[in-house]
């Protein structure tokens, strides 16, 4: 892996990929939503473990792939008894599959991790594979291999985590009072007590009214409650919140008919129908909070979760088994957008896993509403080829300046950089081949590519 | 921008596309679809107005964007009292944001008819603005700028407006009684009197009436008025039609029943369902009329108009808030094919803003039916990649010759030359990449250039 | 038409694609589906007739262009009185309208054919029709142009016929009877008798009690007459099995409800529920039934059969008016990969019509599930766009080896080494291209192109 990675390989087009990257390639990297657990930064003497820990065991991009080649899931998670030669097996299985990674993102993050941050220069195979797990656990007992020192070594302006809404952020509080300097942002994520059909819900019910100390019997008082939470959120920092659904359904019900759903959820008694009338009202409601208290409004829309009902019932969920389906945003955001669309307070960042909605529903949206603006490729299109259609499809209607960068989104700490560094490359390209092509000049491509990789990012999520 | 303008960048394949382009690029304008108002080209000494009024005024493109970042429409728009201050104003407006359209087709033909049409080699910026008005404002004050001097300067062989099926055609018909050459032609388009749910329904039938002098009551007597305007629109040169509908659903109805419809349209109760089915009819019916006329009957659905209820309110319609939605036609198009494809009378040509159609839907069906014809990358696709992709998804199956090539389809007159000099590039750049990747020989990649670019536009549309 | 038939004309991705293509361009061919009859190679001194036979009567992507542009059905198809000269003029046709599939698959591929298995070098036009016909006529008198003999010069290593339940695959038996070497084996598929609203539904139904023995006269004996014939299929060979669908809907019904549809299609009272169910139901048998007999089974939906009925009732089935629509596999298979999907013993290949559910829904589907594995771009996807848009789309997330290799699913037998051919030169591009951009290594990309080219395929059919 040379200077030109991933840069085409058109010498005309290389020439000024090479000149574009290296106007960002140092900028500091904005990172405004993710989910890297706030606890590795509160505490000043944490570690990541062994090589399995941190590659492989928590990264459902790397157990999907090894199960779908038929290696068991038992061999790949932690059990209670496990022991380091536990750890080094399943490093020894990964390397021994790791032909599977071949063209995937994942293949190309984990090889960038090895080399630049472990400095791993062997190609990971069977016969390596044990002399590169000591290589990394050895670095790993290091105190350079802190969180907080790689924070300050990938130079990290700004992290956001994705915090339940009944979460107390004692975490973040911790690292708010400690004297490192490290900017950890929280985010606010209320899907557990909104979606009447999260797992748990009743219980998250519970928790809310404990930690706002608003007792939720009723819509009134979940809305109070929420409220409290968002402005409790936002006196730690929070500038955003994080909604996830199965569709961007959007309704605005009446008081009476949202209390009448939420009355029958606290009964058991509420069905499929009330759950995505509620989730759709209740969006509706966040975004109205949004344009009071100036939280941006995230929307991850379009994955089944836990399509393998045998593997979510013994592992669990987040094994690589939730499977995108088709969306529909124009119709299902109208209500929604009519009513705070056009309001210059609102933000509202869409992100999608059905890509044919870019040029069709997404851009023209993007194009159209103040309040919209588009996320960058998201999860199984967070991939070189996943950002060359966004670019291509989304761009020439939407423009840039309706888009916001790049989100790692990821728990991987450590592939932050890597998934970067792919975007920053990608976006150069991509604009070289603009200037070559001659459809921008090279003086409005260099200032695309320092908002593509960091203004935007930071104006949109008001960081 | 010089020579090679969007071609590869790569040699081989450059020096191939200037080779075919230089074969295509002094070809006359073939405009067979448009909304270019005829009134000025009726009356001889028209003229464009100020820099805004050509540029950005009228052109929902640039009002979508600036609106999309935070312009207010107020401040885009015309009031009564505008003065001609107010128009350098909202031309600095445009300028100072004129980096949102980078990568835009909107920039690139802006861009393009600032040195092509009006020989202005600067920059357009916040600084340059003022200056940039006085020159525009300049030349449209001399005779070489009146639309009659600019299609004769455009070297435009024919253009097609685009006329309401209850338009007396005035502006035609002076025209056509006129000394000028230039070769005007409307086109029919019913969709006021044949959507009952159109705005303006019932008065566009009374107008139906009063202009055809046939007193439409009822089902039988709207179909004797329409049958008259179209032999009135043919006998004043029109060859084509024009339909707009949400979906491309299709259905015969017995007359009965379409008379059903229609009376309770007239008693004002008909409902969505009625308005979705007598659509549906009537496309069948504008079919059956075509097959007996030899109109060439274009039909352009999948918009959501109106989408921001506020804006379409308070400023009307067609300020960019317009957006598509995924549309079906292997089903939604079987009544209407099974009645009609197989004749060798029919020409039908397809338009969508649903990219996924292309190589699924679209290019099956125009690869088998006689009738049926796919028009060029419509609206927000017609753009550089738009263009790639209609080329990449649906000449391997529909092949070039079940094309019509291109249409302009817009009401900005002066961008014309602009659009069909990137699709001739970008058609060119195309038939290069097959030439030096041996898909197709030089000689086959001239006559499909030339085709591409002129010849299939006017067999199609029977010009 | 040279060495660097369809490669990057960039030149260095065109001299690793060079490399990679020199490293497989030799291995034997794989065709684990395809149509063609087995009866060519049954009968040792089997001649394939005029070239119109060869070239253009039976294949349907022919018909439907020539169909498209204006050419009666009636030219194109023989009849019962037809003559050598029908067939010299009916070449002629066709030879008139080449101009029409420039830049198509069929182009490609018939091209490759004149020139590498008939040595043709001439371009094919209404002049040379006649000259190019003798020269094709007088090819095939020769023993070296008769079935076998063109198998081997092929060098095919397997072919795989796809072949009805109730077939007593005679040819099957009398090509393994004989001492010529070629691997010819059958594939089981029974749509003609799962699927109740099949064409002739009733007399497959007494024909699959006739060669299996059983009397189906309710739903148990049908699943007993099933299985008898997988286990005769595999005894003569079989490795797969393969099913059509309007979609991929799968449902399990209790033997009972089962039944019940069952009867009513026995006494023709079943409606389009009824089928839609059954056939959801025996998909899941037929994935029951592959864990327990170990054959391959393959999945392939989406085209809409019949569009053109004036077609059909006048010419048949297969005359090029199969028209595909949206399709959903995310949630239509759930019942079915939850049931079969973790078994080890199951392999379920994916085909589609619908490119968005590549990156959407298949490529993660395929990730995540061990049974599950993708086959190669399908019908009118099987084009060199189609090719790199599979690439594209489904390698980032189900890898390359969560897929197939290659199949040329063609009833025309001499177009098997184009097709082939065409897929490992666009492989070893594709291939190319990632290595230049470093986001694989060659030694990788060497191993990638050889199991695309050749092993995947062997595997996944378990050949």
């Amino acid at each position: 892996m040379n200077a030109d990675h991933v840069f085409s390989p058109d010498p005309a087009t290389r020439d000024v990929a090479r000149r574009l990257y290296a106007s960002v390639a140092a900028l500091p990297l904005i990172c405004p939503h993710g989910h890297v657990d706030p606890r590795v930064f509160a505490d000043p003497d944490y570690r990541f473990g062994t090589p399995a820990d941190l590659f492989i065991i928590p990264d459902h991009y790397v157990v999907r792939m090894l199960y779908s080649q038929g290696v068991p899931m038992e061999s790949l998670l932690p059990s209670s008894t496990q022991t380091e030669a536990d750890h080094r097996q399943i490093w020894q299985t990964f390397a021994d599959h790791f032909h599977l990674f071949r063209g995937t993102p994942t293949g190309m993050w984990i090889r960038d991790e090895l080399r630049n941050i472990f400095g791993i220069e062997e190609k990971l195979t069977s016969a390596s594979a044990q002399r590169i797990y000591d290589a990394i656990a050895e670095k790993l007992n290091q105190p350079a291999f802190q969180p907080r020192a790689l924070y300050e070594r990938f130079n990290v302006e700004v992290l956001c985590t994705t915090d339940a809404a009944t979460d107390d952020l004692a975490h973040h509080r911790r690292i708010r009072e400690s004297s490192w300097g490290g900017r950890i942002l929280p985010t606010f994520r209320p899907d557990g007590v909104v979606n009447i059909d999260a797992p748990n819900w009743r219980a998250n019910v519970d928790r809310l009214s404990e930690v706002s100390g608003i007792s939720v019997s009723d819509y009134p008082s979940l809305i109070r409650a929420l409220e409290q939470r968002r402005a409790f959120f936002k006196q730690m920092g929070a500038t955003a919140t994080d909604h996830a659904a199965l569709t961007p359904f959007t309704v605005a019900l009446s008081d009476r008919e949202a209390d009448a759903i939420f009355q029958r959820a606290l009964r058991g008694q509420a069905g499929a129908d009330d759950a995505r009338m509620f989730t759709g009202h209740m969006l509706m409601q966040m975004a109205r909070m949004s344009v009071e208290d100036g939280l941006v409004m995230q929307l991850h829309v379009g994955a089944l979760r836990n399509h393998n009902r045998a593997i979510f019932e013994r592992f669990g969920p987040d094994k690589g088994a939730d499977i995108p389906i088709a969306t529909e945003y124009t119709r299902n955001l109208q209500p929604l957008l009519n009513a705070f669309g056009n309001d210059p307070r609102f933000t509202l960042i869409l992100f999608t896993l059905d890509e044919t909605t870019y040029a069709r529903e997404l851009a023209p949206l993007a194009g159209h509403y103040p309040a919209v603006k588009l996320g960058p490729p998201w999860w199984f299109h967070d991939s070189l080829n996943g950002m060359r259609r966004f670019f291509d499809q989304v761009m020439e209607t939407a423009g840039v300046y309706n888009t916001v960068g790049f989100n790692d989104d990821t728990r991987a700490f450590c592939s932050i950089p890597a998934r970067h560094d792919l975007w920053r490359r990608s976006a150069c390209d991509w604009l070289a081949g603009l200037v070559v092509r001659q459809v921008v000049d090279e003086d409005d491509a260099r200032e695309m590519a320092e908002a593509l990789s960091y203004s935007l990012a930071r104006q949109a999520y008001r960081l």
